[in-house]
């Protein structure tokens, strides 16, 4: 959510010359994506975001990323385009960081989604597990159930400093979701951060997904958890089974869940929340000096796990049967 | 250079009923302003800049740099236009601070300003002091020598941490400017911070200023004074007689200067550079817990204040005959 590098404007006409979009108009950087510098681009073609890829990416997860993108946009998905140079590629380097340009795309994210918002998120989801199911190439999930418990040590001594009790209870779940964990699910790209703020909207109508930086391949229902989480809680903490049944059932009217992915999903639901749980915990115990961006409170997701807790089937979640 | 304020869409949408721009296609914080919170916001009539104001601006001023900003456009300057509300105003309140949507505005801005683009800031700069001469309102120049006193003493104690020696040099020169300070020139409407960031480009052609935030009354060889500082330095410290010859001969073009603004030139110089030093020294010792900004080096300004003070007539900044 920063600008955390600074591009001259000499820099960029020279990054420029390798693209074709005429003269700059306008640059200036934006407020958007989470670890990466995000610049709006206003050249004679038209508006474009230039993203800087600042060093939690992993260069060599790029084309994964670009790839995924384009793929997606030629099977229809609206979602940010790269934007190619002369000589076909779509990625460079501007103030010694990997940069891609990619298409602007309207739309507004939402803070407080309704069920009907809800409804269509769980549709463009489904539609970005469809289109993704040939694209090329893949990318292991670094934030897997096999890398939770790493997670969670690097954080353990000091959980209790967030909540009491908070490194037992977490131990107890990891627990519990490695002998449960579910390993038979339809697999393929998911984007697994599909958070309110990387789903536009105009008016009423979904625009657009965008942010793919943490896309990889794992399972697809697990994708649909981590929405279920993101989408579907109350600012209160109470989970809202009317957003719960939208988001499924738009989910489902491209993507009917099978048998298997139905019975999984409070347990992926659980997984889903055990894993912002202890990114956020890890983040807020470990702000760097002078951070741009404030971390945000893991407790919210240690209130969603206890709820998903309660859960004994899928139908809790207003699944339709 | 941040946004400050978080903004929801609920509360978006809800001010932008007192305007007709049609539906938000877009709405993004943008990293661009000294004080307040800007966005990018992209409605159906066109692209906006939407303005909060943050603690640093007095509410009480905003009608006179909002009405400046109307008068100097109504006169065909390039500057940010304040759209109007259908009740006529051009200010409202959102996320609880006083608000107001300007014109996008093209053009990028330059770190490394050559002489032509200080020969059209220059011309610009004029064009502003003739279009403000019949503007209705006055501001008094909240940072202007009689203020530097008490800016000085908030940093006395803790100057020489930065510098040895500097409390005795800036009281030294204060001693000296409080003395000499020129009190008969044409005074006006001046920009009073028109640095780099704050004009903006298309190629070489300079396409409008921008940030009106600190405009004032007060001499306006003061206000040239000040873009010689910002613009005429290398960044080793040396200064550019071409560059200065380029603003001043731009400055002239349409605005000559009288004998007793040219005679003044290096005394403004010296208290320019004396303003801009005491107001980083300042934010230097007094960096906010959890700031997201930056400060600025204050030495910069020392070292120039240190080359004009070698300057014995106008003539030695390239100032023509």
């Amino acid at each position: 959510m920063a600008v955390y590098t600074d591009v001259t404007d000499e820099a960029l006409f020279a990054f420029l010359t390798e693209y074709d979009l005429g003269a700059v108009l306008s640059f200036k950087g934006i407020a958007e994506g989470v670890e990466n510098s995000n610049f709006l681009l206003h050249c004679e073609v038209g508006f474009f975001i230039l993203t800087l890829y600042e060093k939690r990416v992993n260069p060599a997860d790029l084309p994964f990323f670009i790839g995924l993108m384009e793929h997606l946009a030629a099977k229809k998905l609206s979602c940010p385009l790269p934007v190619k140079r002369r000589d076909g590629l779509s990625l460079g380097t501007l103030a010694g960081r990997p940069a891609a340009i990619v298409t602007f795309l309207d739309g507004v994210s939402t803070r407080k989604p309704d069920a009907r918002q809800c409804g269509e998120t769980g549709r463009a989801l489904a539609q970005m597990h469809l289109a993704g199911h040939d694209f090329g190439l893949a990318r292991p999930n670094g934030l897997s159930i096999e890398h939770w418990p790493d997670l969670f040590a690097a954080s353990r001594g000091r959980a209790d400093e967030v909540s009491p009790g908070l490194a037992r209870e977490i131990a107890a779940e990891l627990d519990f979701l490695q002998r449960r964990w579910p390993r038979d699910l339809p697999e393929g790209v998911i984007h697994a951060d599909l958070f309110p703020d990387n789903v536009f909207f105009i008016g009423e109508k979904l625009s657009g997904l965008i942010d793919f930086y943490f896309a990889c391949n794992d399972s697809l229902a697990y994708d649909l958890a981590i929405c279920l989480n993101a989408w579907c809680f109350e600012p209160d903490g109470a989970y809202n089974a009317t957003k719960g049944r939208a988001l499924l059932q738009g989910y489902q009217s491209l993507r009917p869940l099978d048998g298997r992915e139905r019975r999984a999903l409070p347990v992926l639901a659980r997984g889903a929340a055990l894993r912002f749980l202890l990114t956020r915990l890890y983040d807020w115990l470990n702000v760097p000096p002078g951070a741009l961006v404030r971390p945000k409170n893991p407790l919210e997701y240690l209130g969603k796990l206890r709820f998903h807790q309660t859960i004994d089937h899928a139908g809790e979640y207003g699944l339709p049967e």
